[in-house]
C-alpha cells in the first residue's frame, strides 16, 4: 500500500546531514548507494534550525538536502521535526515545558519535552507541519510523512489539569457520574466542583513506582494523556493531509511502550511504524511478540520497522555489539512478522551529545571498510533481489492473544494482591509457549473481531470492558476456544469490581467461581496436578505468583492444586459452552505446562506447525493475496542447526537454492522459502 | 470499663454503607447477625459527605445508618470522619494541605493529608466533631467515639514552622538555652532570632532515610509533630467531651508506628485501640510484643483491637491469605495479650479505589458462603459464648521491657557508629527470648513505675532522660534486676553526650566503663565466651553489630570476647548494687545466648512459665480482679502439637472440655483454660 | 617550605574549644603536651560566632583561644570559618542558599550550604577572611591559613545560571562557536540567545546518577562550578595575602573527590592539604594512590595531611575502630608518600550534633587513659624524635600515571557503551599493579611535564585535550614508553568525537585502529592470549568491561582475544615510534596480567624495586636535596612479616636500630630506614 513509489522493502534510516559539513554528505550518498540504501528519514530534530524564532521559517537547508538525496536516488521519509521544541520557545513561552510527576516545572532540555496541552506547542507544531506539507507535498523524493518522534511522557501542569477537567466533563457529563465511576465515597474524595480535581501525581494521589491511591483517577489520567498526545499527532496529521492528500502519514511507535494506548492511536496512522531495540538478553520470542503486537494494531496490516541499530545502542546498561549476522537475522525477523521496511537509527553516527555511541551504518571512522557497513550492504543487496516479493503479504494466525493497554495500566496500578504480577510477562508466557512450537499468534486488542480465530487467549483479563464478556460468549458459543487466567474478570473499565463473585462477567462462560486469591511470596510455589495424562501433559507442574481458589460451577476440572490448604481445589478447568470451550488457568504456570496445554488446544483445533520445532529456530509464514506463502526460517543459534522440513519445500529467496526434506542452517542464517 | 452497654468482647469492625445502595445494607445487617457481629465502626471517611461545603452539614444519611444498625441490634463505634479532608477544603483553603519532606506543597489526594497546624483543619475538624457529639451523644447505639483515623505523617509548611518556633519558645524559653541544648556551636548553626529556625527536611538539616545533620533539631521536630497531631486529637476529644461526658473516646493507633510517641498520647485516650496487620512472615512474637506495647501504654489496661483483616491485606508486597484458623488464632492472640474487642477492617469489601483487595468479612461475592465468612461467624459465636469472661482481666508480668519512642528516634537519627542498629529489632530480641520460654513481659515506657517488676530490661538505652538513671538505681538498690546493653547511657534527651565515660549516668549502677564502640561489618561477628558454665549458658555464642570495649569497674565479668584485638575484654557483666543486680550485655547476641541469659535471670527471681515451652506454642495468662486466671494456649504450628500441662488444669472456655496433664492441639487451635 | 616556624612534622588537628567551657580547654592543653601535639586547627566553623549579625564582628573569643594555645606552646592553623554560613545570613539574604540538583531552593542547614555565585556569600566570606588576616597576620602562633573547609557541592540557582552564561561568553565568545562545540544540532538544541541556556539538572538536561543528555553542557557546568568555588577560594586567598604576605595559605582537599578539578586549584594553594578517610575495606594501594595524586597536584611538592581520624568515622555505614597500630601505620603511610604533617579531625570529640561519633584524640570520657590517646601520644613522641629528618624530601618516581578530572567527568557522563566503566577503578588497577611490585608512581595531570618519566600510563584516556597527543608523540619519540587502553582517544575537550577512526589523535603513535567497542555484561569475560611467553607473562588472562576490536596498523601484536567473534584480534599491541614504544591494552585485564605487563615494561626501563615485594608490605622512598633517602617499609598485615632487604641497609629512624639483610616487622610495624 505504501510502496507505490518504491515497490520493495525500503532500506535506510534516520539521517541528520545538518550536523555535518557538505563534504560528509557527499561521502554518505556514495556509501548509501554502495549499501543499497534507498530511504533516508530526515528532519526529525530540526525544528530549531528551520524556525530560529517565532516569526521566521527557513527551509532552504532542507530543500538542499532533499534535492541532493533525490539526485542520488535516495527517497525521503520526511519528519515534521516537532519531537523537541526549540530553546527560544521554552524561554519565551514556558507553557511548552512540562511539569513532571514530582510536580517540578521543567526548563529546557532533553527530548520529549513538550506539554501536550500547551497552547504554544499545539499552535507551532501544527504550523510547522503545515508549512512542511505545503512545501514538499509534491516532491518526488518524499515517500511518507513521519510526524514528530516517539511520542511519550506525561505532563502535570495547569494546562493539563484544565484539559483533564474538560476531558472528564466530556466523559462523565456530571460530577455525580464521575464520583460514582471513581468511587470517591472512599476516603472522602467526593468532588463538588470540577475545579477540585487535580492530576494524579506525588502531590495528589500517586507515588513513584506506579503506585496510586485512586486507581480510577490514575487510569483516566493515563487515557487522557494518551489522548492528549494523540491530539498533538492528529493536529499535525490533519495539517499535512490538508495539503497532501495521498502520501501515507505515520509516527514511530515503541512496541511495548507503556504510556500510550497504541490501539487507540492505530486508526490515525496510515501505516504502523515502530522502533525495535532489543538487548542482548531480550528473549527472541519477546521481540517476535512485539512485532506481532505492532502488526495487530491495524488488524494484520504490514508495518514499518522504522528504527533499529546496525550494531549497538548507547542507552542500555551494557551495550553489546550485535554479533555477526545478528543485525541481518533480526531484520528478517521483523519482515517475517510483517515488516515491509528495514530502517536504521541511524545512517551516520553523531559526533557529539548523548547518542554518539549509538551504532550507525556509517561509523565515526567515516568509511565503508567496517564490519557493520559490510553487513548492512550485504543485507541491502539481498533486499534489492527480494524486490517486491513479500510486500503486503499477511501472517495468517488462527490463535489470537489479547493485549490491552488499559488492562495493563489497571493491573500495574492495582494495590494488591501482589507486586509480582507483570502483565506483559504473563502475556509473553502464553505467546512463548506457542512460539516454541512454531505456532503463530496474532496480538489483538479488545476491539479486534474474534470471529477469525480458532483460539483466543486472554491472560490476566483483569479488566473486562463493556460488552466484551458478551463477545467472548458469542465466540465460544460459536465453537471457539477461549482461555483466560487467574485475576480475570475482576473490574470494569473504571476499575470498579464486578460484584457477585469473580471472574465477574466471565463467570458464566467459564463455569467457575473464584472465591479467594492467594498471593505467593517469591520463594513459594504450588503445583498443578493433572487429574490424568492428557496429550503432552501429565503429572505435576509448578505454578506461582497468584493462586485463585476456584470452584467448578459446571466446568470440568482438568487439574488441581498439589499443596497448601487449597490442595485438591481446581487449578485448570474447561467449560463447554455452546459449541466451544472456555478454559481457566487459576495460577501462573511454568513454561512446560503452558507448552503442553496450548499444544493440546491447538491439536484439538487442528492447528499445526509448518515444520517440527527445533530449539533456537524460529518459523514464521507470510501469505499474499495470490496465496503464495513465504516461510521464514531463522536460526537464532550460535551454531549450525539442522531442521526437518517434512512437507515443506521451495526456493529460498535469499540463496536461490531449492530446499526440501531437511536443511542445515549456519549460525544466524535465514531462509525465506517460497511455497 | 468500656463495656457497660455491651458486656462481651465486641465483635465487628469498619463499615462503609455510604459506598453502597440500601439493599446491600439490608443484606449486610442480615449477615452481621449470622456472624455474631455486634459492633460497626462508621463514619470514618465521610467528612466530604456530611459537609459538602463550608457552610453545610448534613447528617441525615448518618442518622439513617445508625438507626438501621441499632434496629438490627448492631452497636456503633462512631468515628469523627476527619481522617481525610474534603476536596473542596483543599481547593478553598490550601493551608490544609501538607508540605512534604522534600519541600513540595501538596494539592488534594491520598489519606493523612491534613497539616496538623493548619488553622482551617483545626477549626473544621473540631467543629464537625462537636456537631457529631451534639447529635449522637445520647444515641443508644453508640458505644464509643473514634477520633479521626490512624494519625500520622509530618508536615513542613510555614504554619508548622511558625508553630514549631512557638513550641520551642515554650520548651527553651531563651535562644541561648536552645543553642546550648541543640549544640549549635557545631557547624556554625547558632541562632540569633527564632525566625531563623526552619523545620528539618531536605531543604535544611535532613536527608531521606532518617538522616539528620543536627540530631537535636530533628528530635525536637519529631516531638513537635507528635504533639501537633496530638493537639488535633485533643481538640476533637474535648469537643466531644463537652457534650458527651460519659462515653469513652479513642483513636486507632498503629502499634510500632514510628512517627508518634504513643506514650505521650496514651493519657488522652480513654482506652487504647490499635490496628494489627502482621504479614505472613511477621514473627509471632513480634505481634505479641506489639500487643504488649499497646497494653503498656496505659499500664496494663485492656485495649481494643480496632482493626485486623479477616483474610488478606492489599498494601503488602505479597498479600497472602490468612490460612484456615489463622484469623481466629490471631484474634485470640490479641485477647490473650489484653484485647477486649475484635474488630475488622472491614465488614464489607469496597468495590473501588485502593483498598478493594483488602479482605473483609463480606467479600465481593456478597454472600455468606465463603470460607472467610464461615470462619468469622465461627469466631463470632465463640465470643458470644465467652460472654464477659475475660473482660478487664490483666496480664501480670514480672518482667518489664523498656520501649521508648524518643530513644528510638535518637538511635535512628544517629550518624554512626553503624547503620545496622535497629532499635525495635534489639528490643524484640530480648522479648523473644522470654516469649520462647513462655515468660510474659510488659512493654513499658520511661515513665512507667518500676517497682512492680522483678526484672527490667532496657535494650540499647542510648538516651537516658533526666532522672531515669536515679530511678534505675533505686530499682536495683531495692533488689531489682536491671539489664541494659551496648550503646546505652550515651546521651541526654537533647542527644547530647553525657561526658565522663560511657554508659554515662548508668555507669555507676552498672559498674563498668565502655571505652570504645566497635562497629562490625555485616559479615563480621565476635564471640561471647562464658567464663564458666552457668545455668543454661555454656561455651561460646555469636554476637555482632556493635561491640562495646568495656572495663569492669566493680562489676563481675561473666563472659568475655572471643576474638579480635579486644579478645578477653568483658562482654557480659553483672554489678551487685544494693540488694539487686545490674547487667550489661556489650554486644548484640544470637538468640540462644539471650534465652539462656534471661532464663537464668528469671530462675534467680523465681519467675516460671505456666507450662513448659513447646516450639510454636504461645502461652499468655490474664487474671481478673477476682483472681481468676485464663491461660491462653495458642498453637501457631501447621500441625497438631502436644503440650504438657503439669500443674495447670481447668476448663477450656472454647470447647468446654476439662483439660489436665497433657493436651494435643490441632493446627492453629486455641485453648482458654480457666483456672 | 611551610615549616619555618616549626621544623618538624606538624602534629595535631581540628580543635573547637568554642564548643566547651574554659576548664575543658585547660585539660585539653595539658593533654596536647602529653601527646606531643603542637598544632591546632581552629575557627573552622565559627562564622556565626564571630559575626552575630551583618554589622558586628567579635573576635575576642578567638583572641583568647589563640593566646591560650600560644601560651601552651601550641601553634595554630587558622581557618577562615566560611565553610558554612550563619543562619541569620540565610534568613536575611536567601541568595546564599543553594538550589539543588532537583531544583529545590534550600533554606538553612547542613554544611556546604553556600551558593558560590551568591553576591552575599562572596562579599561576606571575603570580608571576614580579610578581617582575620588583619587581626592575626603577625601572631606568632599562626603557622598557616586554612581557607573555608572541604569545598564542594554544586548550585543551580539563577545567580549561577547568570554566571554560567558569562563564563560561557568568555569561553566561546559567540553563540555560534558554543553551538558548534556543544553539538546543539542534535535534538534541536540550537541556542539563539545566551539567555536560553540553563544549568543542566533534572529540570533540563540531566538526570540523577550522573546521567546527562548533553555531555558537553554537563562538562562545562562541572568546569564552571569548579571554577566558581575556586573563585570563592581565591577571593579569600587574596584578602589574606593583601595583609599577610608570608604565611602559606591552603584549603583542605578531599583526595579523589569528584566535583572539583584539583589540578586547576593547585596553583592557587601554597601547599596542598587533604583529608584522608579510608574505610576498613579501602584497598591499601588506593590510599597510597590518593596520597600520590595529592602530591602530584603540585608536581611532587610535599603536602599536608590535614585530617584523618584517630579511631573511627561516623559517616560510614559501619564505622569500625582503627585496630591497634593502624592509626600510626596509616599516618606513616601518608608521610611515606609525601606528607609533612599529621593532623587529625579532631582533637576533642564533640558532645552533640552529627559528628559526635567521629573519633578524636580526646574521647568523650575526657582523660588520657584510653587506647586511642596512648597510640596518639606514642606517635607524637616518635615525631618529636624524627624532628626535621624527612621534611621536604621528595618521592622520585620514574613512572607517571595520568589522572584527569575532566576525562573522569566525561567518562562518567557518557551515555554508553557501558555503565560498568569507572575511571578511578581503571587508574587504580594500573597503580596497584606497580604498587604490588614496590614500584612507585606519580599521579600526574594532563599539564604535567612528561620529560622526567621513563613510562607514562594513561588509562582510559577517553578525552584527549588540545595538544596532548602531540606531547605524547614527543615523549615517545624521545624514547619514552607510553601506555593507554581501550576507550581512549575518543573525544576532544568538548566531548566531541575525533573522527577518522578511534583512538583518534592517538592513532598515529599507537599504530592501531579500533573499529568497534564491545560492552560485556558483568557475567561475561574474554581472554587475553599471549602470542608467546614474555617475561612474567604467559598463556591467557581474563579481561572484560569493554573490548576494543582493534586492527594493528604498524603496531606489533603481543596478545589476542581468546574467544567470541573477535577471537584472534589484537588485544595488546606495541608500536615502535621514534626511540620509544606506545602500548595499547584493548580491554580491562585481571590484576595478574597487569602486574606481568608493567613488570616487563619496568624491567625494560631498568626500573627496580628497593626490596623484593612481600604481600601486605608497602615500600615507599623519599629523598631529600642532599640525596639522603628514607625508605619507608610498612607492614599492613595482621601478623609479623619478614622481608629480605638485599642491598638496602641503614638505621631505622623510629627504633634507632640498624637494619640489614632481612627484618621481621611485627603486625602494623613501620620502619623508616635512612640510607
Amino acid at each position: 500500500m505504501i510502496h507505490a513509489k518504491l515497490p520493495k522493502i525500503w532500506y535506510g534510516g534516520d539521517y541528520n546531514p545538518e550536523q555535518w559539513d557538505k563534504e560528509v554528505m557527499d561521502e554518505d550518498l556514495r556509501m548509501f548507494n554502495l549499501a543499497g540504501i534507498d530511504v533516508a528519514t530526515i528532519n526529525v530534530f530540526s525544528w530549531a534550525l528551520s524556525q530560529p524564532n517565532e516569526d521566521t521559517y527557513d527551509f532552504t537547508w532542507l530543500d538542499d538536502i532533499i534535492n541532493r538525496l533525490h539526485a542520488n536516488g535516495t527517497y525521503v521519509c520526511l519528519a515534521t521535526s516537532t519531537g523537541a521544541h526549540p530553546a527560544w520557545m521554552a524561554k519565551k513561552y514556558p507553557d511548552v515545558c512540562r511539569v513532571d510527576f514530582e510536580g517540578r516545572k521543567h526548563k529546557f532540555g532533553k527530548r520529549h519535552n513538550s506539554c501536550p496541552n500547551s497552547p504554544t506547542y499545539r499552535t507551532y507544531s501544527e504550523r510547522i507541519a503545515e508549512k512542511l506539507a505545503e512545501r514538499y507535498k509534491d516532491h518526488e523524493a518524499v515517500l511518507i510523512w513521519h510526524v514528530s518522534n516517539e511520542y511519550g511522557g506525561y505532563c502535570y501542569c495547569d494546562h493539563c489539569a484544565d484539559a483533564f477537567r474538560t476531558w472528564l466533563q466530556t466523559r462523565y457529563t456530571t460530577l455525580d457520574q464521575l464520583n460514582k465511576a471513581w468511587y470517591t465515597g472512599f476516603w472522602g474524595h467526593t468532588f463538588y466542583d470540577w475545579e477540585e480535581i487535580v492530576p494524579p501525581n506525588v502531590l495528589s494521589d500517586e507515588e513513584p513506582g506506579e503506585r496510586s491511591f485512586f486507581q480510577s483517577i490514575s487510569l483516566d489520567y493515563r487515557r487522557f494523556m494518551s489522548d492528549s498526545l494523540l491530539d498533538c499527532y492528529k493536529l499535525e496529521y490533519n495539517a499535512i493531509r490538508r495539503h497532501c492528500p495521498e502520501l501515507p502519514i505515520t509516527t514511530n511507535l515503541m512496541g511495548l511502550y507503556k504510556e500510550l494506548d497504541y490501539f487507540k492511536w492505530a486508526p490515525y496512522l496510515d501505516v504502523i511504524s515502530w522502533d525495535n531495540y532489543p538487548s542482548l538478553d531480550t528473549p527472541v520470542s519477546l521481540t517476535s511478540m512485539t512485532h506481532d503486537l505492532m502488526r495487530g494494531l491495524k488488524d494484520g496490516q504490514p508495518f514499518m520497522l522504522m528504527e533499529q541499530t546496525p550494531s549497538q545502542q548507547n542507552w542500555q546498561k551494557y551495550n553489546s555489539l550485535k554479533r555477526p549476522g545478528v543485525m541481518k537475522l533480526w531484520s528478517y525477523q521483523a519482515v517475517a512478522h510483517g515488516a515491509d521496511t528495514i530502517l536504521f537509527f541511524q545512517l551516520r553516527r553523531s559526533a557529539g551529545a548523548c547518542e554518539k555511541f549509538h551504532g550507525a551504518v556509517i561509523e565515526h571512522v567515516g568509511h565503508e571498510h567496517t564490519r557493520v557497513f559490510r553487513e548492512c550492504a550485504e543485507l541491502g543487496h539481498e533486499l534489492v533481489r527480494l524486490s517486491d516479493k513479500v510486500l503486503d503479504a499477511r501472517v495468517k494466525a488462527r490463535v489470537g492473544i489479547v493485549f490491552d493497554w488499559e488492562n495493563r495500566w489497571a493491573i500495574g496500578l492495582s494495590s494488591g494482591p501482589t507486586i509480582a504480577l507483570n502483565y506483559v510477562d504473563e502475556v509473553h508466557k502464553y505467546y512463548d509457549a506457542l512460539f516454541q512450537q512454531n505456532i503463530q499468534a496474532d496480538l489483538i486488542g479488545t476491539n479486534t473481531d474474534l470471529t477469525g480465530y480458532d483460539i483466543v487467549i486472554a491472560p490476566v483479563l483483569y479488566m473486562v470492558k463493556d460488552g466484551y464478556a458478551k463477545r467472548v460468549e458469542q465466540f465460544v458459543h460459536a465453537g471457539g476456544t477461549f482461555l483466560t487466567t487467574f485475576f480475570s474478570g475482576i473490574v470494569n473499565e473504571h476499575d470498579r469490581v464486578t460484584l457477585g463473585g469473580y471472574p465477574g462477567e466471565l463467570r458464566n462462560v467459564l463455569g467457575i467461581w473464584a472465591e479467594e486469591i492467594d498471593a505467593l511470596f517469591p520463594d513459594q510455589s504450588n503445583q498443578i496436578q493433572l487429574n490424568e495424562q492428557w496429550g503432552g501433559l501429565d503429572g505435576s507442574y509448578k505454578c506461582g505468583i497468584l493462586c485463585d481458589l476456584i470452584h467448578a460451577e459446571g466446568a470440568e476440572v482438568k487439574a488441581v492444586y498439589g499443596t497448601d490448604f487449597y490442595q485438591g481445589m481446581p487449578v485448570l478447568t474447561v467449560n463447554k459452552y455452546g459449541a466451544g470451550q472456555a478454559w481457566y488457568v487459576a495460577s501462573s504456570p511454568e513454561p512446560a505446562f503452558l507448552q503442553g496445554l496450548l499444544g493440546n488446544l491447538c491439536q484439538d483445533k487442528g492447528i499445526t506447525a509448518p515444520i517440527p520445532p527445533v530449539p533456537g529456530v524460529e518459523v514464521s509464514t507470510r501469505t499474499n493475496e495470490q496465496n503464495e506463502s513465504f516461510v521464514f526460517i531463522l536460526n537464532h543459534n550460535d551454531q549450525a542447526t539442522t531442521i526437518v522440513l517434512g512437507e515443506l519445500k521451495g526456493t529460498d529467496l535469499i540463496s536461490g537454492d531449492f530446499i526440501e526434506n531437511a536443511a542445515t542452517l549456519s549460525a544466524k542464517q535465514v531462509l525465506i522459502i517460497e511455497v
